[in-house]
């Protein structure tokens, strides 16, 4: 029979068993912590109708879209999380209670150009709370310390999540008289750490129309600095002006003081109003998450309040706060940066049964009496030689491996190597149990990103 | 602004939160219950080269493919998950370690006629342990034991797994001269159930070219009866006639035995000797899985033994043994049939925290510690009035309510509410703690699935 060449698309990440095995860890732990804040999964298709994916219109998302006929269909791949949920709302708006929080961890597509470390199939992991009419300012805070909360479980510690109110850019702005220029020059000091102070004063008094005094401003206004506490007292001295800077500044002063109250520890976070997010959607807090020791790789977590989440379907006033992780694209950083703990190393199962005479039935018996215990047993029943199944047991870094021979059988003797140590030892099976657990639990203190790797 | 209407494809399964969240319940329990049995998670993408993905060809798959053109590239979104584990194991065959075992809980697309009960995008949840070579058979009684234990897990009781062997099947028509409509034959028997003996044995006579002699006989072998070790007696009387019937004998007996060794319960599977599986792909055992009070649903969970796994990819020989649970059709039917436990409610927090003073920090530090402590938290931070609060909390059947004022913060209590029985306590954290844990345990006592409600 003439071969198919068997591959995978260029910019779809496949992983090998046991890397999946960790990112799965990394999904379970965004999941666990997801619910622990009071969110709902949602699940939404990934193939909508063009039609509603595409309601927004224009842009780059519409060249980079997967989108086909079906028969009548005008069918399109989901590019993001966010246009299905404000679809779900509008859709479902009678039947939900609001304040609506939900998560939800899924594949989304866009056909960019293929590069190493960018995908057109990647999970976005996102969690937004969405209000009907109005929205309390609390949640802007809550969210990232979630973040915060869910990357200190996976393990990651030299991390910062920088927030800005986009209420105290555009006041700003506005103070100065530039409230035409305003989005453009959000756009352009968005690219501050980027391009450096000098292009961005260029780029705002050649493009944006802005005078050199007033670039002079907005330069000052944008790197002030001191810590939390020395920008919101500078902020102070600009209060007064213009009524939408003073809410941007209360709304600041609030998020980052019950930040703290929500367990973000101060070094954790940081007020940088130099970050505005593309995206016009935005209308107050945002949010970015740098890794202190990679800022080139830019945000790994970012988003938002904004006001409107659903108003090309609805006219409901549907104001929400969330956040999305780029979950394919940060684990392919982990991976690439060397931040995957492999010490254990990931693997399928806890125990091996050898199973050494004709009859397996007893090694059956255990693995099923393990098995109900909570260990994760495989059975290597194959013809092969000794050699060979102690050889598969450390390819796939089972940890234990159970010898089941006449002589146990008949003593009723669990005959437990531990291949870490090479310990071999023949007792009952409450003690074999009781080993076993110890030492999984031991394996299992770990996290699964593991900065020491780095350092 | 004009709007878009926002709508879901039809044939595509969106649920509201509460169904959402039980079947995030029914994916976490499959994903456990494979672990157990050592198996490793996969993911493969959702879109591959149609080349790839059609390597097989022809037949009712194509028709119903998502298939298309971006830029140069022809497209297919995946139809199952056995043709991307095909691909993978081809792949990857240098550097995965056999046997090799792997579930994959995904979406697959069909673009069949939509019709009520059916989907074009659905979940797919499969296991498949596959050979290097060879293939031991205490993995064909290995499968439908995970199946048992992952239905029962899930509440199910009143199904069986029936299970059959193609060389059974083979051996018995090759012994009566069939062997070149064998496939045929399989297909018409297949039928029995839905179509009755007459019908059966028309068409093996008008279609198959078979004799009387030879309907008879077949039927009187298909409809053997009297249990497992009834079918199995009577089926070493055939003995000795063909070698494919004896080997088919051999194993069905071998299967039989070791499941009964897996743990499930003999009156928890049949050997019925009418089910061939269409497929030509499976050659050894093959499963279905029938619900006992809806058999006119028809298998819930199928699969079987094969002996080229990639064979349009590689000449390596890949024996396995896999099965798939069709999970989006499932949780249609258990949602459909009245199946899902509602008591208690699905919900997406163990506990609302109500703060009512104006300053929130103690109440944001105390779903902190709760939820450190592992409690689902939402604090409501609304501005609404208190009864809206509460009717929030009954809307969304979260089970304690805590009202933080001013008195509570002072005196360091914790006033919990109870709203299923109204009952208030007002103590101390560690007491207010034991109290909610106490209460969550007995809720998650039940399972996802709940036959009672169908009694």
């Amino acid at each position: 029979m003439e071969k198919i060449k068997p591959r995978t698309l260029s910019g779809f990440m496949e992983l090998l068993p046991a890397m999946q095995e960790q990112m799965e860890q990394i999904m379970k732990t965004l999941r666990e912590t997801y619910a622990l804040y009071g969110f709902y999964p949602l699940d939404t298709p990934v193939l909508e109708s063009a039609e509603v994916l595409l309601a927004k219109g224009g842009g780059e998302t519409e060249k980079q879209i997967y989108r086909f006929q079906k028969g009548d269909s005008d069918l399109a791949m989901r590019f993001d999380l966010t246009v299905p949920l404000a679809k779900y709302v509008a859709l479902n708006y009678g039947q939900l209670t609001f304040p609506f929080r939900r998560y939800q961890i899924g594949k989304v597509y866009r056909g960019e150009r293929a590069q190493r470390g960018r995908f057109r199939e990647f999970y976005q992991a996102d969690i937004d709370i969405i209000g009907d009419g109005q929205l309390d300012i609390i949640n802007e805070a809550e969210i990232p310390s979630i973040i915060y909360k869910t990357f200190a479980k996976l393990g990651l510690q030299r991390f910062k999540i920088r927030i800005n109110n986009r209420k105290v850019l555009s006041g700003f702005f506005e103070m100065l008289g530039l409230h035409a220029q305003a989005g453009e020059i959000m756009r352009t000091i968005d690219k501050l750490e980027k391009i450096g102070a000098d292009k961005v004063r260029e780029i705002l008094m050649e493009e944006c129309k802005v005078s050199v005094e007033q670039a002079d401003e907005i330069l000052k206004f944008i790197t002030l600095d001191g810590g939390t506490q020395g920008i919101l007292q500078a902020l102070a001295q600009y209060r007064g002006r213009s009524e939408l800077l003073d809410q941007g500044i209360e709304e600041l002063t609030t998020v980052a003081t019950y930040m703290e109250d929500f367990g973000v520890p101060a070094d954790h976070f940081e007020i940088d109003l130099t970050i505005a997010r593309g995206l016009d959607y935005y209308t107050g807090t945002v949010y970015e998450t740098t890794m202190l020791d990679h800022p080139e790789i830019g945000s790994i977590c970012s988003g938002g309040r904004y006001d409107n989440l659903a108003e090309y379907y609805t006219d409901k006033k549907l104001p929400g706060v969330g956040i999305s992780i780029g979950l394919t694209r940060l684990f392919f950083i982990l991976q690439d940066k060397d931040y995957l703990n492999q010490n254990p190393p990931a693997c399928p199962a806890d125990v091996l049964i050898l199973p050494m005479t004709e009859d397996v039935g007893a090694s059956i018996a255990l693995a099923t009496r393990l098995r109900d215990a909570g260990v994760r047993v495989q059975l290597h029943c194959e013809k092969k030689k000794f050699k060979a199944k102690i050889t598969y047991a450390d390819k796939l870094a089972i940890p234990y491996v159970i010898f089941m021979g006449e002589d146990e059988i008949r003593n009723d003797i669990i005959a437990l190597k531990d291949l870490s140590t090479g310990e071999q030892t023949n007792t009952g099976f409450d003690e074999a149990l009781a080993r076993i657990r110890e030492g999984l639990a031991q394996r299992a203190s770990g996290t699964v990103i593991m900065e020491k790797n780095i350092q």
